[in-house]
């Protein structure tokens, strides 16, 4: 793992660039980790022989790989460092082909999940997994980090999208994983293992994803809650009410805030706390109906959207939330998961933390999977790496846990959050990881310090 | 791999057995495979401890163990012969708890799927993968096949309802996988690698499983059609109208006549093939109107379900066709998929395939799945696993593999298809697959010579 080695490989490749602009960018994601220095090089693929000359050059030489999507990651994931080449998968970006009859679209890995959508929806079908990112992340990505979104919590996450992937291993070798059909039980679930191994086993070069059918009837509605738990009991009502709603996003009254101030909207004026809802399929009304009042004996006012474009902006407001808080400054952000009817102790839990650490906490959360976004903001010239916003981020952490939760939700580990792995995995489970990590990259030569 | 470890785990063991009856039970499966002798022993577990006692005594003395469930497998996974041990798991039969707020449900393997079901219905809910063996079959071994039932088409299959497993490993360690929230993305996804691993990587001792509201309101409805192949091509226009019904299943002519004499009910006066289509939500029998027209101009007489009772009959039905075969001989059930656009395509082949091998196939499909099962059945007195009936079968996986397909959509490898296997995973992935499973199972101890 050396200059030597990385250089062996760079200066043997096509598509590699030394350029020191393109080295940095292709260092860092979204995640506000800053490496301690930049990639030796990046290489730019343009087809699979690209990655497969990529992944042979670095296994003779023993060089070092981190795989990058569109860098749009939260975990540090895609984040690389001197001795390391970053494999930008940017480029690889065409749709390759959309079966409308079985309702799957072969992609190439670079392509922007907003693309897929956009092709599937000429179809009349659309790819579930849109996480608030659609716009600027990567299919390669989603992958990668088993993203989810916002239909998530009727439609699952990526791993619930992709049928089957072509993978270049860390050797170069080709392996196919899944199959083109919708079940299949021949073997072990080598499709399951690479979605969400976040780049550590392979290259995924090619994905067949599934598509499903646009839901021909939508309801949308939103609902202000004087204070984030009414917000959550809501939620949790609307679950106990064994309602299956295609969206259920919960928006904190400081999120509400953001989002005016950088849309120039007026929620936070309507309430503490918003719930976002939609109902989907032929019975989308009467479901909305019933949703409606669920949540009604907790909410003041209740806005349903009259029509489609009304509905766009307000999931719009949603998307933009993220972008509205980077707007106050440096975010860090955080993506627990608890079960669905802890979610009130959450938030509690969450307010506790913002008052013991003295720092900013925005929260937005997919409510219907009990999947929280606790987002601390800091000055754009302090660290969220460092003293009370890193503490807080750790009580985060065991918070979930101690709710029998998880510490990430979507994002992923990453290099951001190895520190609180071991605690979460147990040891046995993080050695058979390692081990089975072993068996696809027995010389560790790919994205090493991430993930397990 | 001999009598002298067997039996040393087997007298070190207060559970086991050597009665002669009970080997020869434990030994066998319902996929018409016999195995060459019967098993030295059973161990019946009744408690976590005893499977890890059973597995730190395999592990100390190198004795084979074979996992089994309610022995209801159609690949032979859980059959056994000399020089190896069946751990029957069927004794573990408890649900342990029932979350009705989270809608999530803590049982032991050996539980009956039903029972999951009628537990689960007493708070609204269900547990959507039911296989038609639901009566008879465990939960551990529908989690080691990684089971379907008639409920896939929207639910998905058992991966996309188990959250959590708790499992011995060979060695007797215990590992939990997945976690007990919706969503997660911490580490590798070790609880899908378990689900279909068919008894080879580990011993599910206890399962958290995720349950689904029961559809308030449900359409069902049944059509015939004058052969399979217009069937098919109404199954076909059904997705190609982006529907989603919960239930699209297709019996032939030959079953509708099995199931006839078995039920004394009419089907086959009434047509050649039958879908059975169900819809569910908030929109059920408006969803269920827009099947209806979709299938119209293929079908001949229509038969909308009344009520809840006459639902379940026809229901009953579709699961009464595999039993109802099984009165008129052996049967040898083949469990192919193919895309779902290639559904005509497979019925055209299985046609040309009992012509010329002379064998007497009956197919039923979860046809929104694309997943197939022609059944061979044969006189009693005659046998499935050589001859025209074995030849038959290696004809129906080189169809399913020309078609873009599987050889097992949902019943497993297990003993049956082995040959099969490397054609259809090839050998990168093969070898890989092995190494995965060595890393569980250094000495090849569990369940060896099964699935991959
Ligand atoms: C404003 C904003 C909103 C977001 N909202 C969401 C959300 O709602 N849900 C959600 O899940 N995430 C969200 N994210 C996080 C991020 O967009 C996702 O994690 C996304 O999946 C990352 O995709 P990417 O292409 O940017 O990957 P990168 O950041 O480039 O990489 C992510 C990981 O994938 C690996 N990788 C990338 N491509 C490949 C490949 N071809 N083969 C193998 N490994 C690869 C990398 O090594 C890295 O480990 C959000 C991010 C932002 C900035
Ligand atoms: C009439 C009939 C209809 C059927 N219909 C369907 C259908 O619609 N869909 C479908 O998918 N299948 C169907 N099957 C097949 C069968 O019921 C399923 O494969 C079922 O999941 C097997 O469960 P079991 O408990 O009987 O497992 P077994 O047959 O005992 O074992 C099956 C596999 O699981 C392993 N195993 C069992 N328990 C454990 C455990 N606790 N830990 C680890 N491994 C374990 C065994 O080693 C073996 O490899 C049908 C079978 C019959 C007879």
């Amino acid at each position: 793992m050396n200059a030597a080695a990385t250089h062996a490989v760079l200066s043997a490749h096509p598509r590699a660039s030394l350029d020191e602009a393109e080295r940095q960018t292709a260092s860092i994601d979204r995640s506000g980790y800053v490496p301690p220095s930049f990639a030796d090089g990046v290489i730019f693929a343009q087809s699979i022989d690209d990655v497969v000359l990529a992944m042979k050059l670095a296994h003779e030489h023993g060089a070092v790989i981190v795989p990058r999507g569109a860098g749009t990651g939260l975990a540090a994931g895609s984040s690389a460092q001197a001795g390391q080449i970053v494999l930008d998968m940017s480029r690889m970006d065409k749709i390759l082909h959309i079966d409308p009859v079985e309702a799957t679209a072969l992609v190439q890995p670079g392509v922007i999940n907003a693309a897929v959508n956009q092709a599937a929806g000429e179809h009349g079908l659309f790819y579930a997994p849109d996480p608030a990112s659609t716009a600027i992340c990567s299919i390669g990505g989603n992958i990668a980090t088993n993203a989810g979104g916002m239909w998530c919590a009727k439609y699952g996450v990526t791993r619930e999208s992709v049928l089957s992937l072509l993978v270049v291993l860390p050797d170069g070798q080709l392996l196919r994983t899944g199959r083109r059909t919708i079940k299949g039980v021949a073997g072990y679930d080598m499709n399951a293992l690479m979605i969400g191994s976040e780049g550590t086993l392979g290259i995924v070069v090619e994905a067949l994803l599934r598509l499903r059918p646009k839901p021909k009837h939508t309801a949308t509605l939103v609902a202000y809650f004087p204070d984030e738990d009414t917000a959550a009991q809501a939620a949790s009502a609307v679950i106990a009410q064994r309602l299956t709603p295609s969206v259920l996003e919960l928006m904190c009254g400081k999120t509400l805030k953001a989002v005016d101030a950088a849309l120039g909207t007026e929620h936070e004026s309507r309430g503490g706390a918003l719930l976002l809802a939609q109902t989907d399929g032929y019975g989308a009304q009467l479901e909305m109906q019933a949703l409606r009042d669920a949540i009604a004996p907790l909410a003041g006012r209740i806005e349903l959207a009259k029509d489609a474009q009304e509905a766009e902006a307000l999931i719009e407001a949603r998307r933009q939330a993220i972008p509205s808080m980077e707007k106050l400054g440096t975010a860090s952000i955080c993506d627990i998961g608890v079960p669905r009817n802890r979610l009130a102790e959450a938030f509690a839990g969450l307010h506790r933390i913002q008052d013991e650490r003295g720092v900013s906490i925005f929260t937005i959360a997919h409510a219907a999977d009990g999947n929280l976004h606790p987002i601390i903001v800091v000055p754009e010239d302090q660290s969220i790496t460092t003293g009370a916003p890193k503490a807080a981020l750790g009580d985060m952490f065991y918070l979930a846990q101690s709710l029998g939760g998880t510490l990430t939700g979507e994002h992923g580990i990453g290099r951001l959050k190895q520190d609180w792995m071991a605690e979460e995995l147990g040891e046995t489970s993080l050695d058979l990881q390692r081990r089975v990590r072993a068996v696809f990259d027995p010389q560790g030569i790919l994205n090493p310090g991430k993930a397990i």
